[in-house]
């Protein structure tokens, strides 16, 4: 375990400071400091963020009460970033069933797209008892991390936004690998010109998708044209405007790697509105595997991250913490794998 | 309020019967009986269901405690058959929504199409002190129903199985309407074969939708052939398997009500494997508005069920239930409607 610069105390398993440092240093009382790491909401919140502030600075962390082991009635919370997509749903099942196995009660909250978790939901954790917290997709801040970490609340963080610290245990998948694999699918039937739509360029997994591709197209030998490589957002809307922008180039692509299930679906309905069918005039592959991609017409060719087992995993890992145990390996990346179905065929016309 | 007539009491408020009446009659002690009501494993089986037997019998209910306005912290809980389904995760969005904005913690359970919902489940929800319960299309036994009323446990039904008793509160959609509506929009195009696939026939709600189908052919003097009917399982591939019935039919439907969106999809593949074009050659319509329905290539036509308004109202009629309101009118049906897209137009061929 390393620890981030501004947090040098975080290594160690004991408190380096006591509750009486810090209030000395904030000019306050001790049960002040103390209401503030109860998440108590009757102090200032001038005074709150400073003391805040100081519990970071120093590390602190809560003395560690001997783990008991989880019992019936326990909670552990899930939270994601949107509930409405088919693919955090996905985590979800995941997630729900290892807790129900353990007796575990699962909490689950949205944070509608907000830059972070809200102080609403910590307290409310805190003052339901959870005894960790899985998050999907939604980033935590440095404070909220040292918040947790003081709190001595476990997390575990599934398909973080951006590279999680080292020591934060975190499952994902191989999104470089897929990306490769649905290049190489594609180049093998004989496709030249291949585009690819990645989602929103700040999220890792869009990135290491798209470096994939790159890296398939020049295992190849082929070109990696800058045209050939748009961002969209994930969604159905990106992937229509993506495509229909990849289909208007006066050298279109014969296939295209769509970055997303859903994305994948706006591609086809650009195919649509011009009249061509998949996959005899443009193949199309996917990335997810979220149930519907079976059920698209014509059944999509999709890279198939393990949704269901991420989020098994992430509850494993959670449980572990909870437990008390070390973990050796925190971060976790599962295994993508091409699905083939029946929107990709090799190209019956272009520069192949 | 009626009441089943097995359980003559429960129209009264206050407890007719006592503990020591139960336990005499039991033959056990009082601490046996609140044993039983509180949930407690060290009961041996035969002596729980003895007991259980008499309090259902006489309609045991505890005494209630005057009712605090739930606080932060507080839980409820949402129990659905299957997480995994897109119609399932619109409604938990809803009940989210509320949950959040009431400062509650929502457990989200899965039962798995299990029959029905399990002695674990129910001790998991009183051992973490849970408010309330929320269920999804999954019905409690009458048993069941006694427990939770005995142990003033307020819960509210969405889409149950079959007809809720009429004291049981309940949200739903209006199904027969939205039925009519879908086949009346395609006989307004000026089909004449309307084909219709319905889902489990089992489901109260499925059942709704074709009798709604059946009255707008009715009214437009219509007749109504048995071959134009089939019953899926509200799945893709049972609207695949009905679709391809009902294309191979000697004289085939010139549109389809496909009962849900999932078999809507079915049918746009049935239709892509005989090379047929949707809407020119087939119109299509669906039912429930899921999110991937303005996905479809072309995007579908459907009646929109307000899933999660279902889910918020379903929570808000919970949240009175637990803050001790009496509910004037405990059934509420949400208005469902025809969502126009570019999956139905007039028909090019056929009778019409």
């Amino acid at each position: 375990m390393t620890a981030a610069p501004e947090t040098p105390a975080r290594t160690a398993a004991a408190p380096r400071c006591t509750l009486g440092d810090i209030a000395r240093e904030a000019n306050v009382s001790v049960p002040t400091v103390s209401k503030v790491l109860n998440g108590h909401s009757d102090i200032s919140p001038q005074t709150r963020r400073r003391i805040e502030a100081l519990l970071t600075r120093y590390g602190y962390q809560r003395p560690r009460a001997p783990r008991r082991k989880t019992q019936r009635g326990d909670l552990i919370d899930l939270v994601i970033n949107e509930l409405d997509s088919a693919w955090g749903l996905e985590i979800l099942t995941g997630v729900e069933q290892v807790a129900e196995a353990a007796g575990l009660g699962l909490v689950v909250s949205a944070v509608h797209n907000r830059a972070s978790l809200t102080r609403r939901w910590l307290e409310g954790l805190i003052s339901r008892g959870s005894q960790g917290a899985i998050l999907v997709l939604s980033d935590l801040s440095e404070d909220q991390r040292a918040e947790l970490h003081r709190r001595t609340l476990p997390f575990v963080v599934v398909d973080g936004v951006s590279q999680p610290p080292p020591d934060v245990p975190s499952v994902g998948a191989t999104n470089f690998s897929g990306g490769y694999a649905a290049a190489e699918h594609l180049i093998r039937l004989g496709h030249r010109r291949i585009g690819a739509i990645g989602g929103p360029e700040q999220l890792l997994c869009s990135r290491a998708r798209i470096a994939g591709y790159r890296a398939a197209l020049e295992s190849a030998g082929l070109p990696t044209d800058r045209d050939l490589v748009r961002y969209g957002n994930f969604q159905h809307n990106g992937g229509l405007r993506a495509a229909q922008q990849l289909l208007a180039l006066p050298d279109p692509p014969t296939a295209i790697f769509a970055g997303s299930d859903q994305q994948a679906t706006g591609v086809y309905e650009a195919a649509r509105l011009i009249g061509r069918q998949i996959p005899h005039d443009l193949s199309v592959v996917g990335f997810d595997d979220l149930h519907y991609a079976q059920w698209t017409a014509p059944p999509l060719t999709t890279i198939r991250q393990p949704l269901h087992e991420m989020g098994a995993s992430a509850a494993r890992l959670l449980l572990r913490l909870v437990n008390g145990e070390h973990l050796e390996a925190p971060r976790i990346e599962l295994h993508t794998e091409l699905i083939l179905r029946n929107s990709t065929a090799p190209p019956t016309c272009g520069d192949s």
